[in-house]
């Protein structure tokens, strides 16, 4: 376990044997004499990263041959564009779940567009759950309904999956993606920035059937065109390198894990032991319903502000980084990606115990 | 000098000494105890690493108060939209110049935005020069000429600047930016994927005029708005964070040198050595004008395919490296960007000159 602990939301820790690989072959991955920096995307060298890495996720996730795998750039955000762009046609409408910030940016961006429904939101609550799905006034004529699976600043996950039926179901996966199976034939297409559980920031993953591809009656720029990707292999012009090379030694590392399953049953331990110890402390206040709490993203308070400030300062002495809440949330945030381990969970709530013992 | 000499033309060569910093810092930047790439973009250690940057780049740039540099995603291809959705209003027209391959795709993806006028074009003559800016058909009432300042894959450089008056100039700079000195307010806009004399592949860098900033009434999608990035610093979301912080290494490592003016001269030495020695050759021949032959890129060709294929298979045993020609062009090309030592072009000399006396 290296010194300092790193509970930031994103761009978040990786694991040590992935910055180890990447820094022994810094100037020469595998015998080439050159860093991956270094070489042309059109090289046989990197054409081998490439697929390794496209290879790799696709059997992580256990996708069939009717979805695509796109490397693109821009992050979550860029998809908040390119999703309508490339699904709603002229005159159509699409469905939009808001369960905290990210879901309302993403509603935002589309309504540039075209008609955009808002068919659910839990903003009245301050975002601290999801409306059942009963309530949600879902337009069977919508071109596709979007949600954001794990919202990384509330701290609000999808424990289940909408059921959508013939309306293609969009994830903005972000924050949770590779941390838990999904089902990926329920959904039309989901997506993720790289830098929570996948690699370096500039990497955009995005997952789409292939149904869908082509859908669109509009004139999408060329790289935020799914079709163009797609025929591409992402390599209509030169990709973030470096970021899908570290990303494809993240997936490795994830294989020899154990893969998916067993990072989320290890992400399953690690969220107990917080929650648990949350769940009976009069100290720290937790917010979230229940049965929507985020695996990845724990936000939590103490009594009053000065207290978090007392913690964040005294937390950051003790190694433990990155633990201040969002602006608008406040208090502190407990970010655990799959790259940290169970020790690492386990030093945190022993200063949070020692911090409650002190101040409580 | 490292044993492999890499001529690709992008990505690239980088500076021994960038890579060594990256290497050495890579789990530990300057006592935080975590790699760059896990990193907050919101922490006081990422911000100063944008700002150093940032100020960097417009040190060596001599960039005046009038120019936003802003930190973007995608590549030029994606400037290719990205430029006329910030400033071509509906209903106006913009004039291109095309001098070869990349220019060809800039004016094809502006066609989808508006009216789009050819006013000059090399490609009846192969792209072999640059047509004489009096021949330029320019329509005063443009909202702006882009030109592509250099070919990567012709190997054809703009030694001057067009003098557009009250229209912006707008040069897609990517394979030469760094290697020389330029008088910025002659341009309204230029751009540059970082992938050359910059850094690793997912940067994209563009310099804008202030005044042109939010001019454009359409909509467009925030992670392609100049004002958007403009007022965010580039940090509205996540932004590429390794590749800014490996491009503010090369930065540093440019100012060491002696900024753009010494890294210039440089350049001109690198580029002379080997063009004269093919101008007096009569093995190796090169096709571009000598008023408009690029420094950066430098296309050649044998006396035959056959020999050509030769050459290539007998340079990479000699740890001479991606020195093939694009396949539009065909042959050889030796991209010599700024992280190409002198040295490196005379190690290629030899060779060159051996190969010659053994074929020729």
């Amino acid at each position: 376990m290296r010194k300092v602990l790193n509970f930031s939301a994103g761009p978040a820790v990786l694991p040590d044997e992935v910055l180890l690989k990447a820094q022994t072959e810094m100037f020469d991955w595998e015998g080439s004499g050159i860093s991956v920096m270094e070489m042309s995307h059109r090289g046989t060298q990197f054409e081998t990263i490439m697929e390794n890495a496209m290879t790799d996720l696709r059997d992580l996730l256990e996708l069939s041959d009717d979805y695509e795998v796109l490397f693109m750039q821009g992050g979550a955000t860029s998809q908040f564009s390119v999703v309508p762009l490339n699904l709603m046609r002229e005159g159509k409408s699409a469905d939009y779940v808001c369960t905290g910030q990210w879901g309302k940016k993403a509603l935002k961006e589309a309504k540039m567009f075209g008609k955009v429904n808002l068919v659910a939101s839990s903003e009245e609550t301050n975002f601290y759950d999801i409306p059942e799905f009963e309530t949600w006034d879902l337009d069977p004529q919508a071109e596709y309904v979007h949600i954001t699976g794990n919202e990384t600043i509330g701290g609000v996950e999808f424990h289940w999956v909408p059921e959508t039926g013939e309306v293609p179901l969009v994830s903005d996966m972000s924050s949770h993606f590779l941390s838990r199976h999904i089902d990926a034939s329920k959904y039309g297409v989901f997506y993720a920035g790289a830098q929570k559980n996948v690699g370096p920031a500039g990497l955009t993953i995005v997952v789409v059937q292939r149904s869908l591809i082509g859908r669109s009656d509009r004139l999408i720029p060329s790289m935020y065109d799914y079709d163009n990707f797609a025929k591409s292999g992402s390599m209509s012009n030169t990709p973030p390198c470096f970021s899908i090379y570290v990303s494809g030694l993240v997936f490795k590392w994830l294989k020899r894990q154990g893969g998916i399953r067993a990072i989320e049953e290890k992400n399953i331990k690690k969220a107990e032991l917080l929650y648990h110890y949350l769940d009976n402390s009069d100290f720290y206040q937790t917010f979230v319903s229940k049965d929507c709490r985020s695996r990845m993203n724990i936000p939590f308070k103490t009594v009053d502000q000065n207290c978090d400030i007392k913690f964040l300062k005294e937390a950051k002495i003790n190694n433990l980084h990155e633990l201040k809440g969002h602006r608008s949330v406040g208090g502190m945030r407990a970010s655990i990606y799959n790259a940290m381990s169970i020790d690492g969970v386990k030093v945190l709530l022993d200063f949070m115990r020692d911090f409650e013992k002190k101040n409580g």
